[in-house]
């Protein structure tokens, strides 16, 4: 008896497959090109991980004489890849009304990925010194190995450093892909087009949001909840934001940010300054500063109803 | 001689054996049904997000001759995926004194299945609206279909009109895995029975807590880290909370809330309201305010012996 | 054309394979022992979970006649895992110029496990107060049931109790592993070396962060984004932090903190102290106090230009 | 230019919606009660193997202080899989017309599920005399655990053991299933409806063919390619053959039939028999015979144009 | 100790890496292009299976209102595979010196494809005659749903029907590898470029082997082990074996062969003729003949040593 | 009320727990060591295909400039697996009384792979042999790249080269295994311990048998059903076969062995021979002869009842 197909069913589809219900929310494939694909990234994004820092995140040997194997198996086994999902993101990306041959993503891709993979011996020197700073300023670290293997800031930082390369190769849609795969995570969000210096670090790190423009120098370190945002951004005539515009903050040199901290607009922190918990700015804080929340308000226990 | 079967095993496996141990943490399947399962549950939400958004999420091809046909198969297994899990819900949630039968389940799932499948065009509205004010508030957005495909708001709003339809037909539990799944996910924490109006956005997101009785109109843009909570609530002569209290605030249309911002209580934010990053909100802010931090204390480097 | 092998790859596999370029990134696998695994330690503690909470969590029947087979075999099965996990752990950790042979390793991680399973019991009965007082706390709640399946509280209280445990043993880097399990799923990130008490709730708990020296006592419930961090810490004389310093706050019994509020420091909450949403302390509070935020400035809207 | 539609799809997607094209070749699952999934089936199987064979297939711990709980557990998994199975078979086989309701064919399924399990002791029993003799035969066999681990007619064997006893508490559909599980994996046919005395051995086995009312004594030993089958069959005044006449041979105990070998018909191989290799038996055989081919005829080589 | 990287790999790599040693049994891929992959033909054939016979090997919900949304997805889905893995097989079975480019494949996989669907609704009723067949003439049959679900006959015989199919389109190397599938799973090896009539069944099957020139007329029946085979076949002026020429048997309407006979040679078993077990036939045979084996010696037991 | 627990439960599983029961037939794991997996040998004997036969059945780039990291990943990671499942062979065929540590097996494990991959380019090269001759032997055959794609024969032919090197190494239980797979996915048999020459070919190959101390010369064909078998076998004093004795047929040079035929004993069948099908011979074969089965006798057709 309840064994009958429910009409609700049958209206459902109908109203569903009306084109005007669908038009504006749906996804064409052009010439049957596949979707960027979550997975295949995340196993690609894995494999970078591996490479750049041998032994820790896939099955390579490390030794003297046979890494090089792994190194070149895996190399070209992430160029292949990065390749597939470079040509999916620009298939995505693509004005669907020209007329682009497949072909011509396909050589744009295995251009982009080329030139990614000539950047990975400088990605990994980089993050040597993220990982070396975040050794240095932890005191519950063991050692680097367990850092680059635990510590979500690494992953996060990783990510982005990844993301940010392809971005400036001018790859669509991967970068964010790869930087939201972190977000969820780690819960630390790094716009991939931020500019971010050498020995970065992250303590804990949920909540932390780095804006897109945001500029940060070297030997930073962010706590949790900390935003680099925007204020808020011109519009253009027709009330739409205007792209493109520097609207985050620059962070200069040697700065530490204290555990939810919002800075918001295109302000700059001067080299070395440090910014307490919980402060909102909206300045410029010269060099050398020390930010700290107003005093809170003491009260005594069961004066009033409830907090 | 390690390969001795160790004696901390017999006495472990004989006190977590003892029914005055387990007894209030366990859970007894009536009639042997099945718990919820989370993997089906999710894959049930990644059908209804492809019904909902066609092309992004599954293998519907969106060709006017063929996309009836995946909808017509992709509804039919929501249908018969969800109705599994509610009827697991229900059972879940149920007296176990009394004497209800898997039938009486399997019917009532079977109805509120249907009833919720005759939701999803009007469901696919409102997120059409929310995906539109995303798109027009973000700069750094490229395209809708971007935002459809990667950001982590989507997933989460989808997932929260997904469970609060659910929760109107009062169907238990499912309703929670649904939001607690985005909540994992995204860091971003609505309740399911909460209410929320057309074109809702939230930027980056990560933190987000929005209370079981709050109230939101329409077009309002919350940032990382915003909490809609409870004061402190109510409780009966037992000292148990009475359940059921509106206790959350109501945020009117065109309200923006800024990162980190703490609104607690059963009070009103006025329509078109901006409430600025890191404050702490509990009485009702009249419509049309500004809300923002008192300015911070700076403080000379070097001051004292670091903050 | 596009088919040749680009000489991009040649380069970076070169440089990569470069000992001088991966040397202070790489892990030497000692003894051919593999890396210790997150999918394995995963299965491991969803093990655990279940045989604390039969029948919530794998395919315990729950009857008197036979739920002694299901903790037996699952607790013979978490033995051997976490064994086999323990052993790499101790393996990674290990000073390479040493001479530790895999069985020494091998034996101490079969007492470490057998003197862990030893554990469980306790940890079950402290876990069912957790339950109890979330359950008590929260008016959204239909069941302990509930909690037990769907509250990320519970999930990371559940790891931590797990990793405390293992970390008293002086199990090196899994506890950090199975803590950091919990950070990615729910955002909570409690540090296995913090002392907590019984009847411990955190609600939401996105942001939360709970430090290494912490000491929490009974009935002290948190909500999200607080944290109990460190302020500065001493440095020795090479300019690196002196490890092993107690550096994060002491919360007292029955003390509630609210949203992300930043307690930093090696200071005091006392007794019953009610700490409101975003606020910043770094001194001791006495017990019985409440402690706000001061009041926000609030500004008629349109006075300037955007916030 | 391929990226359209063709034409070819609409119109087979036409014809093969036609209910005249599909009518007698569909199956309309009744009650939406799922198909029997050889997947199940094979996990069931391979339970029951370690159930009988604890420590070669599976995870148990054969130790005397644990293997109780592993084969507690087992056998209530096997019950609870087989019971599921067995209802999707009875369901499947269930006239449409007829109105059985779920719960008949549930309560049935309980039943014979458990009057199976109660039979496993008595199958182990049998199966060791299988081993046994097939050690004793086999000059290549190195040691029991080799047979019980790698020959495949001993796996074809369980299977037939555990499928005949389905079959004679009237199973439908599941025992045929696990009888063609073992065909498709060694190549060897036993109907689950012939009967099979102890101390059964059949060597190498590809192409063994044992039809349905074959009576097998003890101590038999066949080799691969034999067939006992059935000559022709009766057919009713519709032409149909009449189901379930004794048609295929007796095999006495102690009987060695050799590879090739065709034995047709309701005939008797009498006991202590030896059937040699490629003969065609369709007589009675007396006991204590030995049957060897005709001997072949030799012909030169290159007497004519190739064989 | 033995931690070491043994000499002996370094040894094998060298010479495995040798371009003479690998030079002829290696494949290149060209255009980057993947290989034919077994996992994803084997969907395929899964998924046309469950075209064919609705209901029985997948999730197709067999009523009136939505079996054409059923229909029409899996038949594009098919399309999508087929087409992909013809396009494989066209490049594997290409001669890389020419100059073929990817789209040609492309187009040419495309246009093979939806000949291909074309077809089904006419497999569909040839399949169905050979269900019909194998139903009435086995007594052990208990419906035509058993024959169709788990039949290693109809397993094979699909197989063999789609794989004909696709070789009269040209399609090279898929066909091949389909019957390769059927005959690893059910022993029944029957090469595509056979011909077979209508109302076609093979009993038990394993051995069977039908050879790439047989022609076989309307309602045959095989038992297990029968080959239809060639004699010998004449070689070119290069001892090379001349492709092409027909050399297997033609075997006419309602002929019956039994269990292990072997066929060989380009003859015609005449209509109606049946063939008894174990002879091996290289004559002509007339319409209505019956061949059974010579008698075979008898002989008494323990006359010498052995057999 | 069919949700209690059968009693039929409990006393299977106290009969099945009963040491006796299950004393004969269970494995008791060494050391803790596990089981060989056959899912692992699976791996393992992949991996050595594609090392073997590059590009065909792995993710290896066939490129000059790359193909020496694959085979150098590859081929380490053969090795390893190898050495695992060696490992746990050793210990499956240990005798449990002697005091043999896991140290020793692990060292002769180390040893045994390492000499097996010492032998790698040697296998490579007769394979070659045998890929050709199957080629120049086929009409049917495209190219020799379909041969080793798709081709049981080869398939199975491979198994044994890789499981005779191993048996010759002395390693226990892995051989057999690795010819069992062989045996359940094609059909053919071979005992690893048979000595078979180069250019062997097998056409078909369903059912072929060829037992462990088979000699077989270069050049010859068999065909499906064919048995290389031993006629009896000698017992010691106590009734048991005596193990190692030659048993099974020798076979020269150049010799066709057509279907269904049967060769058993320590008999020889002289260079050149051609034996035809479903022939049963167990005496010697002078070089040069034809072997053909006597003439059937042909019957007419509706002489008696049936055959």
């Amino acid at each position: 008896m309840k064994d009958k197909y429910p009409i609700e069913l049958a209206q459902a589809i109908n109203e569903l497959s009306n084109e005007k219900s669908y038009r504006s929310v749906c996804h064409r494939h052009m010439h049957g090109q596949p979707m960027p694909s979550l997975n295949i990234l995340s196993e690609t994004v894995d494999l970078l991980r591996e490479i750049l820092f041998p032994g820790y995140f896939g099955d390579s040997e490390v030794r003297r004489e046979s890494i090089r194997y792994y190194l070149g198996v895996n190399t070209e086994r992430a160029f292949n890849l990065l390749k597939g999902q470079i040509q999916a993101g620009l298939c995505f990306a693509c004005n669907h009304d020209e007329e682009i041959s497949v072909e011509i993503h396909r050589d744009l891709a295995f251009d982009m990925a080329r030139r990614f993979i000539a950047q990975l011996p400088e990605i990994r020197r980089i993050l040597t010194t993220d990982v070396e700073v975040a050794f240095l300023g932890d005191p519950a670290a063991q050692s680097k190995g367990e850092i680059i293997f635990c510590y979500p800031a690494i992953r996060a930082i990783t990510n982005y450093r990844i993301a940010h390369a392809l971005l400036k190769l001018d790859v669509p849609l991967i970068p964010r892909m790869i930087s939201e795969m972190a977000h969820s995570e780690t819960g630390i969000d790094i716009h991939p087009r931020a500019e971010i210096g050498e020995s970065f670090t992250i303590d804990h790190g949920t909540g932390v949001v780095i804006g897109a423009t945001s500029i940060i120098g070297n030997n930073v370190k962010l706590y949790q909840g900390v935003t680099l945002g925007a204020k808020s951004f011109p519009l253009d005539e027709n009330g739409n934001p205007i792209k493109g515009i520097p609207r985050h903050p620059i962070v200069e040199d040697d700065v530490i940010i204290y555990a939810q901290a919002t800075i918001l607009g295109r302000i700059t922190i001067g080299k070395g300054s440090v910014i307490g918990g919980n402060v909102w700015v909206t300045n410029n804080i010269p060099s050398g500063s020390k930010i700290v929340q107003f005093k809170h308000r003491e009260s005594l226990y069961n004066e009033g109803a409830g907090i």
